[in-house]
């Protein structure tokens, strides 16, 4: 590529990254919206995450588009490439926890129609660590740092004993009042929305890894060097 | 391209489609023997997919790998780029149906642990049907049939009035006798993995028809013609 192109594809790059952020600043927004709404039982708050998914469809769709053109117009290699197929995958990613966020809010929806089970506070910490995974695998991406994403892979097991935890506690609820079977039920769904959006996190911070070192750390495979 | 660069080329996306196709029959089967394992209450059976996700870890390594192979050496433009960028997504749909495959068993040796709650007749449909979607979300991809890729997107509905019944089914027996609740939430958790791998189907009949016409079915988006 002549410098100018470079320089151009560059700048292309950056406006990619940034456009990334801001779907996963929104994304990330509307999991603490709908997890705020469920436990302040605030039905306002709940009906705005439900309609507020439209900038991250429409995100969604510009972010694919501009992946497109850069490979189209620029042939990018190696690390260049890689970033580029690591943004459509994460682009896929973020657009799911946009989805998830819309789940989480109408279990919060349902589970505001009956009496507390109890009062929440393990699945705030999840949501705040599943927030904490999602932004530092984005600012991984940003920053092509792969300890910062290697540190995102090691809080999921954290997310997933809370997980387990939770379903102890309703379950034992559920046994004991058969009235806290429906809402229980709802909090056990919205915690596995919650080890979901973790998941996506760590999908990105995989990625990651690929995009910078051509590792591929997926099924704790053997290192393998790209062509 | 050269005519011998062209043939390589399309030699080398025949193979591609072959790999994922294989990677989609793997993954169907172990839903199939998941399924079959829960309704059978053959924990020998369950055992057999809890330790065969190997080979679909494997293709999904390789698959992703020749995308970026096919795109580093090609430099593929228009339907030919769109058919690896689809590839790439698709391999993360039918590894994640692997992953789905692997949770169902995990729920059915739980399940088997109690007496059965019901005899089981909407779970194993909503996996033939989730089944069916995948396969002909497949088909839809290597023949470019926009058509087919459609009937998909259709099926999802009745996969999810499926699951809806089913929970409600299961929600009375829970309030009415308290043994059942363990056991009849392994099997709420189960229909929305079904659920779920109806949805990996529907992303990939989604990408096949951006793949084919360039024009963006998500988010019930209006026509996007491709640059």
């Amino acid at each position: 590529m002549s410098t100018e192109r470079v320089r151009h594809f560059q700048e292309e790059l950056e406006r990619l990254k940034a456009r990334l952020l801001e779907m996963g600043g929104l994304a990330e927004e509307q999991v603490r919206l709908a997890v705020q709404g469920l436990v302040q039982r605030d039905r306002a708050l709940i009906a705005r995450v439900l309609t507020s998914d439209h900038p991250i469809n429409s995100l969604h769709i510009e972010i694919d588009s501009r992946c497109f053109t850069l490979i189209a117009l620029h042939q990018p290699m190696a690390v260049d490439l890689r970033s580029i197929v690591a943004a459509v995958k994460i682009n896929t990613d973020l657009e799911r926890v946009g989805d998830l966020a819309i789940n989480i809010a109408e279990a919060a929806l349902r589970y505001a129609n009956h009496p507390p089970v109890k009062r929440l506070i393990d699945i705030p910490n999840m949501a705040t660590i599943a927030q904490t995974m999602l932004r530092d695998a984005l600012d991984a991406f940003v920053k092509r740092d792969t300890a910062l994403a290697q540190q995102v892979l090691s809080a999921d097991d954290e997310l997933d004993a809370l997980k387990t935890q939770i379903f102890r506690e309703l379950l034992t609820y559920m046994l004991q009042d058969p009235t806290t079977i429906e809402p229980a039920l709802d909090l056990i769904l919205i915690s596995r929305h919650l080890e979901r959006i973790g998941d996506h996190a760590t999908n990105v911070a995989e990625d990651v890894i690929f995009m910078v070192s051509a590792r591929d750390v997926r099924h704790h495979s053997a290192d393998q060097p790209s062509k």
